[in-house]
């Protein structure tokens, strides 16, 4: 390694063959990518990064993310190599998050060195990476966090936040279409705070890159606005820091470095070569790497004498002492600005501020009633004006889906040059609802609770950062309208089918689709205290009537997932069950069975997830297993339904895509009429009967 | 309309009044853009395609795609002016595609004129457009469609293909992460039949692109490798044609023209504006827009004497001359190259060669047996040995889902300076999943048979070209290996959970999930005649026992989506379901039950959609009602099966997402292990008994 001393080069080699053995003592991962970048993560730890091992959770830490979380060892190496502490219940603990046997573990069952690095279970990974893209994304909305704390919170002689981002991408990464919007929205927003160094090692899995990408990256990054320079040797170590140093002084953009690297460096005859990417190098290529960098050792996960000491010479002190100083001004910081001191902790600690659902409204009984996406509007400014780090956005949707904070002061999030500031909290994503998923997971990974909103059809392009707010547990929350064929004139492109049943298939999310303002209000409820859970609300574009509550249950019902709005005395002969814009419809058959004496009961069903979590005994007081006449409706795919409905019941639902008409074409076009609901429901009474 | 004739300048104000017209009438949709780009698409149909309106299916007929698809009416109106006749049944008919009445019925139930334009709903609709950035990937596929055919079927003296794909898009494409990744793709593969003329309006929903998009678009294409030219006025059709024959005459680059506009151009308040966007313009914005063109009428769908004629003149009399020669040219074709010509007239009818499954293999019995991705990949390269029109690869994964096609000749497709030919059949798209579905429904509409592989996790990366294949109707293949926990080491993020159920749940898909090798032989057998729908095969990445057809039945069964494997005499108390790698698990339950004396049927069952097809006879053969001991075994997500094992049935599946580790270390830890599902049985067939 140039330019580096004796011990900073056993570092780095430490750092090569940790990866290389974990790897092949898994007999499963990729060792070839931690062998190339092991002097860059090196030089931003020891050299670069405000990072203190002790305590992982210091809130103005600099944050490392490894989008090419297939090099996950290299992150374990390091975390080992630095004696990043344990996390335990947002605590750090005086045991680290890695010991050298748990780096044997590597890929095993319950270990804390899983395959990709994945949040939550290794403290010191900021974020959960592998599907590819994903962590540029995370990144974006990291350093959108740190611009917006610093904006609220900084105060002269108070810098509480100037930390930075620094991310290691591949030619994954830059080939995805996330990274790529990503990328443009940073430039935009002149995201000085933020580094992606892009390891271009010309090897893909299929062979060569130049089977597929041979455009020029480092121009396309110019074109986005970014500062770009190139390096040509990864074992350079001082024109590294030269570059990350210039990378760090450039203000008003975000920077990318190029940076050739060869993958698996060192390997005899696998290095350059896709055979370095995926798999294990053998024992004989291991031996062979280890012996092109002198290694002193042929045992296994060896780690020589003064490695860790070099290290906390290095990150350790410094980090330390940061961290101290850091602390130091907070505690001065609070004496000052208590009000703004009590908010950070807060935000450190995952808690609501008392009051902030204060200003929720309820609303009256209207048979006109008002779109859930308009209530939603409203409610969200009601809770964003008492809870001042929630701040999100739209795909470029925010006049239809109505999330606009639109209070005093509210603002947009953009650079000065751009007519804003970075304390707004009105974000504008663009037509970019991929990397607005992975945007918003980045802010929410930093503490603060983001949204963003778009059609409910879109949310398919913003599947996997949804799934990922899963994965991780971060209570990210998706706002997602226009949510059937109530769409209309837009037609089957716009008007969303299977997508809720996608989402209620999803392990791990909160989804929930309300009935009426009330229950928008109920499910905002729901969904802020969550800390550890990601939320979609589901939205309509057309009106919904307003429930008199007087007559039917309190939407608080909600928070249980169903609950039964009304029934008839005695045991039904009939449940009717619908979601969303079509609890107006199963209401008024409710009416008129119950009318002509029919036993008739109707349950308002916003969530599936929330509901499975009730007890058992809930559940059979809303669903009475004897109760075999059953109607379900949801102007969405009736999948997932049976499950409610059971052999025989009736799902009034949709089983085609839809089509381009007004609205009221297509509830007759697809059977949402009182009049099919009703019909349906006559039937299923007369099978509870007959049983 | 500067350097216009007078009557050009007529025809391209009609196309701009029939569109605000028709969003007027319709009082929904979307005008500004129609009015930005009438003389663009006016210069593309009237000057610039060889296209021949008495035959939309000629096939080599210059495309034109509107990726903007909000701006239907554009396109509508071109329709109906230049005379472009209908299609049913593969067939041209004499009547025009569309009416003036049509045009009025803009938005309507059953109308031609949908919202956005939607392929086989409208002739002369090229590809389903609307949500953004999927025309401009489809257009990538039709621009290799084109390549390809002209490199396998052109010859001295006979020039069959040489038709360019003409793509007009907007800034929300040029966000959008698909578009990136396929002009990035498009670049790489030198494709010079390809033009985007990119409709730079500086508005978008929210506001001006200011908000969120200030990138050198112009730049970036430039860093794709591509041809870039700039245009400041829309109105300048001297200009606006120069620059398109100075595209056209650029050899090994695509070509893109950014072209800044006024979107509702005319509109005297409305111009420039975000209102001008995506609502009526309202009367009196329409009558200041009439005037400022001097238009001559008040009328609503008014068309001036002389239009018609004048594209009859244009783009009707070069087309007719274009297709008659193609087709005197392709008499003589067929008479010297019989067997291409035979060929080309199989694809141009969505015919089905001859012998195209005699290769298809037949699996011996085996305990050890083969990955289902691996015996997949035995059989693709077996019928497209015989199918010379079917061509595919991966987003980057062709060594892991053995989709690489490895027969002599097969080649990769590339241009020659990538060492490669168009006439190659395995594509390689990079690590692009998004773009790889968009370019697949481009070849698929182009009559070629495509398929994409990748990733079962990946798929959410694409869920909006699978969508859009199945709205379509076109029978892209979509082929996703590593389909569940199997992943093993690489863990929750590689490891898909939902992904079946949300392919389930989508409409006009057929999703395949086969238990052994001798199922993925039967499953390619159902998916390649399709011709009206997409198809999803999932596949496994470990070994599957290959089962002794001799004891069980044929697999032939796949065909009807599920099917008795084996039985016991009289009716069974407990039923056995499963798909894909848990076939085996369940088969082995049931040959323990049976030993045992209990009375079980196993049933095979890979497939949802076919199942639902199928007569309720059927159905009820395979799964009689009155058996409630049932047990449904996969590992995936239990969302969904409860249709099949109804109240009280046993679902042995995913609950959570999954972890990193040895595959036998998970399927103990989720209970995917005989001795779980041979307990669930005997429960299950208890309840049966105790009816």
């Amino acid at each position: 390694v140039s330019g580096a001393s004796d011990i900073a080069t056993l570092s780095i080699n430490t750092i090569r063959t940790l990866s290389m053995d974990g790897v092949q003592k898994a007999n499963s991962g990729h060792p070839g990518t931690a062998m190339a970048l092991a002097p860059v993560t090196y030089t931003l730890w020891q050299e670069v990064m405000n990072y203190d091992p002790a305590d992982p959770l210091w809130p103005a830490r600099d944050r490392f993310v490894l989008s090419v979380g297939h090099a996950s060892m290299l992150l374990y190496s390091t975390l080992y190599l630095t004696g990043v502490r344990d996390i335990a219940h947002d605590k750090v603990l005086d045991t680290p998050s890695l010991t050298i046997d748990d780096l044997k573990q590597f890929r095993q069952l319950n270990s804390k060195t899983p395959g990709h690095p994945e949040y939550r279970f290794t403290a010191g990974v900021e974020t959960t990476t592998g599907p590819l893209g994903q962590g540029c994304g995370n990144s974006v909305g990291m350093a959108i966090a740190q611009k917006w704390l610093a904006a609220r919170y900084n105060k002269p002689g108070f810098d509480l936040f100037d930390y930075n981002v620094y991310v290691l991408c591949g030619d994954g990464d830059m080939m995805e279409g996330v990274a790529s919007e990503a990328a443009s929205t940073a430039g935009h927003l002149k995201l000085d705070n933020l580094l992606w160094i892009y390891d271009s090692n010309q090897i893909s899995i299929e062979g060569s890159t130049d089977l597929a990408f041979t455009e020029n990256v480092a121009q396309r990054f110019e074109a986005y606005g970014w500062h770009v320079q190139e390096l040509h040797d990864a074992n350079d170590i001082p024109a590294l820091k030269k570059a990350i140093e210039a990378a760090k002084a450039v203000k008003d953009k975000p920077s990318f470095i190029k940076l050739t690297t060869v993958i698996g460096y060192g390997a005899p005859h696998k290095a350059g070569t896709a055979h370095a990417h995926g798999e294990p190098l053998g024992e004989e290529e291991i031996a062979g790497a280890k012996k092109a960098y002198g290694w002193p050792s042929t045992e296994p996960f060896f780690v020589p004498d003064g490695v860790m000491d070099h290290f906390k010479d290095g990150v350790g002190k410094r980090g330390a002492e940061k961290s101290a100083a850091w602390k130091e001004l907070f505690a001065r910081y609070t004496k000052e600005y208590p009000t703004e001191a009590a908010e950070l902790e807060d935000i450190f600690h995952h808690r609501l501020p008392e009051g902030w659902d204060k200003a929720i409204p309820t609303y009256e009984a209207s048979a006109k009633g008002i779109a859930s996406r308009a209530s939603s509007g409203e409610v969200i400014n009601a809770v964003a004006l008492n809870l001042p780090w929630l701040i999100g956005g739209s795909a470029d949707l925010s006049p239809s889906t109505k999330t606009n904070l639109t209070f005093q002061g509210a603002g947009s999030f953009q650079p000065p040059q751009w007519n804003g500031t970075y304390a707004g909290r009105n974000l504008h994503f663009g037509v970019r609802e991929h990397a607005m998923g992975s945007i918003m997971n980045g802010i929410a990974l930093s503490g603060i609770r983001a949204y963003g909103s778009g059609f409910l059809i879109f949310s398919d392009y913003m599947k996997a950062p949804i799934r990922l707010s899963a994965i991780m547990e971060v209570p990210t929350i998706y706002i997602f309208t226009h949510d059937s064929i109530g769409v209309g004139e837009d037609g089957p492109t716009h008007q969303p089918i299977e997508q809720l049943a996608q989402l209620r298939a999803t392990p791990g999310i909160m989804t929930i689709r309300p009935g009426d303002a009330n229950e928008v209000a109920e499910a905002w409820r729901t969904i802020m205290p969550l800390t550890e859970k990601p939320a979609v609300l589901i939205l309509s574009r057309q009106n919904l009537p307003t429930l008199d509550r007087t007559k039917y249950a309190p939407a608080s019902g909600v928070s249980k997932g169903a609950y039964v709005l009304a029934s008839c005395e005695g045991k039904p002969d009939v449940i009717l069950m619908a979601s969303g814009s079509e609890v107006g419809l199963v209401v008024g058959a409710y009416e008129k069975l119950t009318s002509e004496g029919v036993k008739a009961r109707v349950v308002s069903f916003p969530s599936f997830d929330l509901f499975e979590e009730q007890s058992e005994e809930y559940r059979e007081s809303v669903l009475p297993s004897d109760v075999i006449g059953r109607v379900a409706v949801e102007q969405a795919a009736a999948f997932g339904w049976d499950r409610y409905t059971g052999f025989g019941g009736s799902i009034v639902a949709m089983h085609t895509f839809g089509a381009s008409a007004p609205l009221s074409a297509l509830l007759t076009k697809f059977g949402f009429t009182p009049e099919a609901v009703y019909e349906a429901a006559k039937k299923q009474a007369a099978r509870t009967a007959a049983k």
